[in-house]
C-alpha cells in the first residue's frame, strides 16, 4: 500500500481525536456562571495538555513515516494498534477532568490518564522499533544503522516521562498533570541548532 | 469520477467512525471509580473490537480500490451503501457494551453486533463482486478471471465467521464477541510468504 | 485558491455530518431491548434516507467542482452556505427520527426535515448558478452555453421533490419521508445510456 | 516537514470542529415543538456564526500557507495552538446558546464567546507575525517587505472587532453576538477590484 493512504486516515483520527475531546468542555447548571466557569478548570487543563500531546505524536507520526518508503501488513497492523490508542484519550481525559477534584476516585483517574500517554508512546515506540530494526528495506537509504539506533534510543527515552507521570498518580494527581504539561512544553520549545542538526539526519 | 475524491471520502467515514467509538466509553457517577473502571470492561472490549474491524475493512477497502482505474455511478452507490453500514457501528457497538452484562437482552444486542459486521461483509462483497464480475474494463490490466475468481471467493469466505458469530448470539453473547475478536486477530497475524504472493496477484 | 483544497474541507464536513447522524441512533433503557429496537424504526429511516441524501449531494458536489478549472472569493462564500445546510442537517434528522411517532409536533417536524433539505438543495443551486451564468471564465472549456443551460435546468428540476416534500408533511410526516426516500432510490437506480451520454457533455 | 501534511490535519479540525456545532442544536422536550424551535433561536444564531467564522479562518489559513515554501518546528507549534483555540469554539457556542436568554450569566458567557474569537484571532495574528517577521525564508520569492508589512497590518486590523466583541459583553450579549454576526457578513461581501488586486499581491 502507499503510504499516503495510511497518512489520510491516520491524520483522520489524530484529527478527529484532538476534536473530541471538546466535548468535555461543558458547565453543568444550577450553579452561577462564574462560580462554575472557575470550577471546571481541571476540564481546561485536561483539555489543552491532550490536544498538544495528539498534536505531539501526530508531529512525530509524520516524521516516522517520511523515513519510509512504502508500508507493508505489519506496519498496517501497528498502526491500526497506535490509532486504538489514540482514540482511548478523549475517554482518559474525561476521567482526569471529572475526578480531579472529586473527593475520591482522583489518583486512579491519574494513573489512567497518564497510563493512556504511556500506552499511546508504547505503541509508537513498537512501530519505530519494528520499522527501524526489522524494515531497514523499506526505509530511506540514507539511515545509516547508526542514525536509526540514535532514533530509536531518543523514542524509548520518550516514554519515560509518561510512566512516571502514570506512577505519581498515586501519590497525586496534580503531579501527573504537570508532568504531562512539562512534556508539551518542553517539545514547543524552539529547538536548537544541535536538534535540528540531529532531526535532518534522522 | 476519479478514484481519489472517492477514497478522501470513503477514509473520512471510516477515520470518524472509528474514533466516534471513544464516546461509548464513559463511566456512571455514584460507584467507586476502580470498581465502575472493571464493571464496564465490555466497553473496552466492544471498543477495541470495532475500531479493529473498522480498521480490517479500510484496509481493504483500499486493496480493493488499488484494483481499479477509476469509478463509475453504480460504484458510487454501492460504495455508499458500504459506508451506510459503517455509519452503523457506534451504534451496534454501543447496544453490545451496554448489553453484554445485562440480565436481559444481551443475546439480541449481540445478534445486532455480529448482524452489523455481517451486514458491512455484505456490502462489501456486494461492491467487490460488482467491480470483479460487471466491470473488468475499469479494472488494472493484469487481472487474470483466474485471480478475480480468487479475489471473490476468499471475500466471500470472509462472510462466513460474521455469519456464525450473528447465529451464535442466540447462544452467548460473549461467544459472538469471541469470533468477531478472533477474525480481528487472524487479520493481524504475520502474513505468510504464500499470503503476500496471493495478494500481490490480486 | 486551487480548487483542491476546497474539496479536502468539503469533503472532510460531508462525512462528518454523514457519520454524526449515527449519534442519533440509540435506545431508551426501560423498555425490553427487542420491543425497543422495533420502536425505534423511524430512527433508522432518518438515518438512512440522510445519510444517502448527504452521499448525493456529496457525489454532485465532486461533479459541480470538476466542470471548474479554480476557485474565487464568491465560490468559496457560496459553498460555505452550502456546507453551513449540510451541518444542519443530523438536527433535522434527529428531529425527525424523535417526532415521527409522537403524539403532537410530528407534522411541524416534517416541514422542518423536508426543509433543511430544501434549503440545502436552494444552496447547492446558487452555486450551481453562479458558477454557469457569473464565472464562465472558470469553467473548463468544453462547456458550451446550451450544456450550461441544460446542467443549470436539470439541477432547478432537483428542487422540486424537496419542495413537495417540505409541504406533504402538513398532511403527512411519513408522506414527506417516502418522498426524501424516493428522490435517494431513484438516484441510486442504474443510469441508462442517454443519462451518461448526458452527465458526460456536462 | 512539506506543509501539505500541515494542511490536511488542520483541514480535518477547521472541518470537525464546525460539524460539531451542530450537536449544540437540541430541543427539550416538554413543550409543544412550535413553541421550543421558536426559543432556540439562539442556537441557530450562534451555530451559524461560529460556523461562518470557523470557515473564514479556515480561508485565511490557507491563503497563509499558500505564501509558504515550507513549514519548520515553531510554526508547527504555532498552528497547533492555533487549531487548539479551534477546539474550544464548539464549547464557547453552547455557551453563548445556553445562556443568551438565561435570567443570569449571559453577560459573562458573552464575553467567553466573544473572548474565544479574539483568543482564535491572536493565535492567527501570531503565526502569521512568525512568519512574515521571522521565516522570510520560508516564504514565496514575491512578498516584498511592503506587500508583508500590508498583510501584517490587515491581520492586526482584523483583531479589533473581537476586541469589541468581547467587551460588548459587559453591556450587552446581542451586542457581541452583532458584532461577530457583522465580521462574517462583511467578509462574505463580494470583493471589490482593489481588493483583489491587494489580495494577489500578498
Amino acid at each position: 500500500m502507499p503510504k499516503n493512504r495510511l497518512e489520510a486516515f491516520a491524520d483522520g483520527i489524530f484529527a478527529i481525536a484532538a476534536t473530541l475531546l471538546t466535548l468535555n468542555l461543558a458547565v453543568s447548571e444550577g450553579h452561577p456562571l462564574g462560580q462554575e466557569l472557575l470550577t471546571i478548570w481541571p476540564q481546561y487543563a485536561a483539555y489543552a495538555i491532550s490536544f498538544v500531546t495528539i498534536g505531539i505524536i501526530w508531529i512525530n507520526h509524520h516524521a516516522m513515516l517520511q523515513r519510509l518508503v512504502s508500508v507493508d501488513h505489519a506496519i498496517l497492523v501497528l498502526n491500526l494498534l497506535l490509532l486504538l490508542t489514540i482514540g482511548v484519550l478523549p475517554f482518559s481525559t474525561a476521567l482526569m477532568a471529572e475526578y480531579l477534584n472529586a473527593s475520591h476516585g482522583q489518583n486512579l483517574a491519574a494513573v489512567v490518564y497518564g497510563g493512556s500517554f504511556l500506552l499511546m508512546s508504547l505503541a509508537f515506540f513498537a512501530i519505530q522499533r519494528h520499522l527501524l530494526l526489522a524494515k531497514p528495506h523499506l526505509l530511506q537509504d540514507h539511515l545509516t544503522p547508526e542514525v536509526r539506533q540514535a532514533v530509536l534510543r531518543r523514542n524509548a527515552t520518550g516514554l519515560l516521562p509518561y510512566a512516571v507521570a502514570t506512577v505519581s498518580g498515586i501519590v497525586s494527581p496534580f503531579l501527573t498533570l504537570a508532568i504531562c504539561a512539562l512534556v508539551g512544553v518542553f517539545y514547543a520549545l524552539p529547538r536548537t541548532r544541535f536538534d535540528v542538526q540531529h532531526q535532518r539526519d534522522a
